[in-house]
């Protein structure tokens, strides 16, 4: 357990929530402020210490943990003399542009800003499955990072504070592929009665072995090196229109599989039908006009 | 090792060689047969059998593994009367729809028909990760399973000859959904020119974590059971925009997140914004007109 540490925490939705029962639980001297102030009485009830203002709340720690629903509530929030000298970690969910424009605003506020990426649902907060991606101040980082890792395991990615709302994005982005994918076989199989959790885990082993793949991607992106003798992009557009026939005729929604078999097109078009799938990023990264 | 089995195989691409080599080196007699003959010579000289026609081929073994690029072409080699009395196991991509009728037509010339479909690549063939799933003639496959268990370890499905290419088709789909993810993270991250094999190694963590939520959507779905205190529709609804918008702002084409966020729209529209994601999969199953 780190020192004993003086934190606030803004935002008391069920994530702030998490975060300031974890740090009590932790034996850190919270306190905590929402817009509706019972969602505190909880934390209260526990030992934390309820302000009656954000600003209050900010004047009573060294360390100011945000975590609101939507980012322009923090723009309103973080502002003035107050922030002089404290350590703003930022884990509201937002953009890189949203990000790096607040730390330019509280860092002019005489504040050191860090912004986070929570990669974890509440009930993970403080458990070992809880990962937190940061980037900005890294000094500031550094000195609370004992505090930090209560709540997840800490990852700096950078001083760019854009880059840490980047990672959390991409993650998401790469989770929704693959819930969507599970989504879409699930879906296909039931139209023949098959039962969902009869299929579960033959996706999961399948999904399992082959997500191996990423790594030759993603060596084959950094040199630049597309050729394949595994599995070209030409055998997947060739592929493609009978699997989307076959959710036709099953009654099912083809959903995003339309658009990945216009990438495929796409890319065969423009004469890359011999390269590996890792193609595929590259023509995401030039967007037709 | 199972006992010497006379086999044939039609189709000598590159699964149709890996399959014919894999059952030459398990000490199988192994007739093999090509559009072009000349893709038969490796084979030959490591033991396989030649034969001048698809009917010689056929009449040469009881256990006939066809391989194909298209089924049409399955279609048409599979016919008359020296199918009687051999079993079929047709491995050649396809539909349920394919499958069933090409088992309806080969039954009718005296054969049993078992249908494939074989998750795995080529290079994977005889390994222990080959997975090659059946469907169709269960006491066939039965009476030839010690054979084909050498090129991949079998799975049964149930005797509808559709269910292998339904299963086949479904797994890919997951696959496809699970690298969309991937490749769209890959490109958001190297707008800011972050390496993929910086982000790759973070990525396979994150999602090997969060397949763990597979389960809890295929039983929710078996029981009609929505309801959730994790991660609601309306919660990923409310999140879409950001995450597009960071695309649009960093140049990179959103792909198919443009048909998850038109999908998450619907079910909120529909008044499924309290259940969990599994919700998603029923709207899948009911088509808008």
């Amino acid at each position: 357990m780190a020192e004993s540490t003086s934190v606030t925490v803004l935002g008391l939705g069920l994530m702030g929530t998490a975060l300031a029962e974890t740090l009590v639980a932790n034996g850190h001297a919270t306190t905590v402020w929402n817009r509706s102030a019972a969602k505190a009485d909880p934390l209260v009830a526990k030992g934390a210490v309820r302000a009656a203002t954000a600003a209050e709340a900010i004047t009573a720690s060294p360390l100011v943990v945000v975590c609101l629903s939507v980012y322009e509530n923090a723009d309103e929030i973080l502002t003035g003399d107050v922030l002089a000298g404290r350590t703003v970690v930022q884990l509201t969910n937002g953009t890189p542009r949203q990000a790096r424009a607040l730390a330019e605003r509280v860092t002019g506020h005489g504040a050191r800003y860090v912004d986070g990426g929570i990669m974890a649902v509440p009930q993970m907060i403080g458990g070992p499955a809880s990962l937190i991606l940061y980037s900005g101040d890294e000094e500031a980082f550094e000195a609370r990072k004992d505090v930090l890792a209560a709540l997840g395991s800490p990852r700096f990615l950078g001083i760019d504070p854009g880059l840490a709302p980047l990672f959390d994005l991409a993650l998401l982005s790469a989770m929704y592929g693959m819930y969507a994918g599970f989504q879409q076989a699930v879906a296909l199989v039931r139209s023949e009665k098959v039962q969902a959790t009869a299929i579960e885990p033959m996706i999961t082993a399948w999904l399992t072995a082959t997500m191996g793949g990423f790594s030759e991607q993603a060596r084959a992106l950094d040199a630049g090196e597309f050729g394949t003798d595994v599995s070209s992009v030409a055998t997947s557009q060739v592929a493609f229109p009978g699997l989307i026939e076959t959710y036709l005729e099953q009654g099912v929604d083809p959903g995003w599989l339309l658009a990945l078999r216009d990438l495929l097109d796409r890319a065969v078009a423009e004469g890359h039908g011999h390269d590996g799938m890792a193609r595929l990023i590259t023509l995401l990264e030039q967007p037709p006009a």
